[in-house]
């Protein structure tokens, strides 16, 4: 294990100036296998790391990030960025996830469109952007891929893994494909499978995003119009799921925006119509319209039971290796708690070392990146332990 | 009263063949003025009666229609239609609504696309479809229409109202507005405000109809493009918020349609997602895009507390005289229990005569459509009770 001891006192500081990394794997012709049928190759993946690799290699924690989240989860790229990565409460020096001990690494997945290839980049093949002949990627392909990164840095072992939300199911797909490579697994506000609900509503957004008539069966990079209306609208039916009842009574209530009346018109009056413009507006700016349509089919797809257990997820656990922390919110109601108490019970039917934690919050989905100071404490209790039990071990 | 007796031991029946008649109200220069300052007249409503108004004209229920409904609650059209109306298990002799001894009737809202004024109507002082000209419209307007159709039949007391989601707002702005007109009311499923997730939800859907290039500004009645897409997309959401997550469990599950395997395309493969796909299309067939704009404001809008308790809901329901019945369902997460439990309540607080039922159901919202042997049995009863304390105060 790495040979800091972390600090006791120390206030927890940022990890300052990243910047994101690229590495390519699966060269032509060892191109990837994907569970499509199909393969792909050269693919490159971005990534960031923080902290530093121990001599044994033994220290590396692999952060999956969620399904519109990208490599940076810590720091700033540019001193005068207005906000660090998106968990940059996690990660840093005197962290959960401390800087000083652990090695922390996060890739964008494939598919994705933050600089790991997926539908927006250049097919070589063709010089073309990918659109839609890139071939469907599943959370297993996602995991695959970050193995073979993996593998090129050098590093065949992970101290730790932790993902919310698809993150999440990344994390569960890591330690059933690969359960020796992994000592302890976090899996936060996540599921071992969709619901039919979350399906629905993935495939309502994709029927928007597909029927806006600048999506141009996916082939719009080279068009000056892109598919933002239906972007937009795929992304606010997800912003009211990552909610909850409770959160947006609390956040918008029925106030009503910049006005003491009704207009009786029909503008965006009430102040939840605004915030959800805002939230499709600001999206569409950041995201790629055929990343979305990828990424939910993978999120659909993805069935733990079925994929390594014949259905049952009671089966599929088996194989599983790492000590793992489950974490779920009271409030979500898109990854509810029952989904993370079914995974937890699967474990435990099979005497995996397993702590679950529901966390009480209003926050919906959102809390997991939300309840930080609860989440800290979990996590940071979590891999804590396990260190100093390595470390006697190791002693 | 009326002077049939429920007949014990009859088998209930259908109340047969019907029509959808009109009725046409507020000739100008008696236009009615609406809430948003405009008014409008003449106004046409589309209705159904099904019974015999008694000799003292105090048996009548108005039963008021949801969201998408219209006056066409019982019985059938023609000898051949495949389906009675909306609610025909709840009216007929010898059902809940028996009409062996009721006066029943339903009209179609204003705003609506069912034979009543609205956006797709002709407006007489331009000879085309309204669209976008129509005014907008509340719970308030639609509740003062009926109550001039109900003065133009003669009928100035109601022996009872039922509803069901935007029914039950109707029937609860109908008891707060003209309180010593009605003798009981029945508010099922609903509330007395939409939460900012459920306003949330009709922004997204109105936005999706907004946005459908055929849609061209409200304006498309005289078009062969007509916004179907948009309002296919908002209807597929409203689905999957009638439903519950249990319901769309048992009812669909993981299950893929004509389908073993993953196509790895993007096909409709799960059967949720062609189910939700087959109900915008027959949706869209049967309903117009404007109205869907204008009913979804009028039920934002709607606020009891605000419009008849200076923000109070105990305050407004101090006006309330009606004997009333509220029944929400365990699995109803658009207007879930809480709300009904809030609007009782306050009716508690006045000392107001309040009967509160949660029915337990996995159905969700379309509980109110599905739960009828159980809604059949509390609504009977609540009814019956009535009907003999008011027989036996009569004799």
């Amino acid at each position: 294990m790495a040979d800091e001891k972390k600090a006791g006192n120390e206030t927890p500081g940022s990890v300052g100036i990243v910047s994101t990394q690229t590495i390519t794997v699966a060269h032509p012709p060892d191109v990837l296998q994907l569970e499509c049928g199909r393969s792909l190759g050269p693919i490159t993946v971005a990534y960031e790391t923080y902290g530093a690799l121990s001599a044994k290699r033994d220290n590396t924690i692999l952060i999956q990030h969620a399904w519109t989240g990208d490599a940076h989860v810590a720091g700033r790229h540019h001193p005068d960025d207005a906000k660090p990565g998106w968990w940059d409460i996690m990660v840093g020096p005197g962290k959960a996830f401390d800087t000083n001990r652990y090695y922390v690494i996060c890739m964008n997945v494939i598919g994705g469109c933050k600089g790991t290839t997926g539908p927006s980049s250049i097919n070589p093949a063709t010089g073309k952007p990918y659109g839609l002949t890139f071939p469907m990627v599943t959370i297993a392909d996602m995991v695959k891929v970050q193995k073979l990164v993996l593998e090129k840095m050098g590093i065949t072992q992970l101290f730790s893994m932790a993902g919310g939300s698809m993150g999440g199911m990344q994390v569960l797909e890591w330690i059933l494909r690969y359960p020796e490579s992994v000592r302890s697994a976090m899996i936060i506000a996540s599921t071992s499978r969709l619901s039919p609900q979350s399906i629905g509503f993935n495939e309502v957004g994709r029927h928007a995003i597909i029927s806006d008539p600048n999506w141009q069966n996916g082939d719009y990079y080279q068009s000056d119009k892109r598919p933002e209306t239906g972007l937009a609208i795929a992304r606010m039916i997800g912003h009211i799921t990552f909610l909850s009842e409770e959160s947006m009574n609390q956040k918008f209530g029925r106030r009503l925006q910049n006005q003491a009346e009704y207009s009786y018109l029909f503008t965006r009056e009430f102040e939840v119509e605004s915030y959800l413009h805002a939230q499709g507006s600001r999206f569409v700016k950041r995201f790629d319209a055929n990343t979305y349509l990828y990424i939910t089919k993978a999120m659909d797809y993805f069935n733990a039971a079925a994929d390594w257990g014949e259905g049952s997820l009671e089966k599929a656990c088996r194989r599983i290796l790492a000590k793992t922390l489950v974490v779920s919110f009271t409030s979500d109601w898109l990854f509810p708690s029952n989904q993370s108490r079914e995974l937890v019970k699967a474990l435990r039917q099979n005497n995996k070392d397993v702590s679950y934690i529901e966390i009480k919050s209003s926050y919906g989905h959102d809390a997991f990146l939300l309840e930080t100071q609860t989440l800290t404490r979990v996590m940071d209790s979590f891999l804590d332990n396990l260190y100093e039990s390595v470390m006697d071990h190791a002693e």
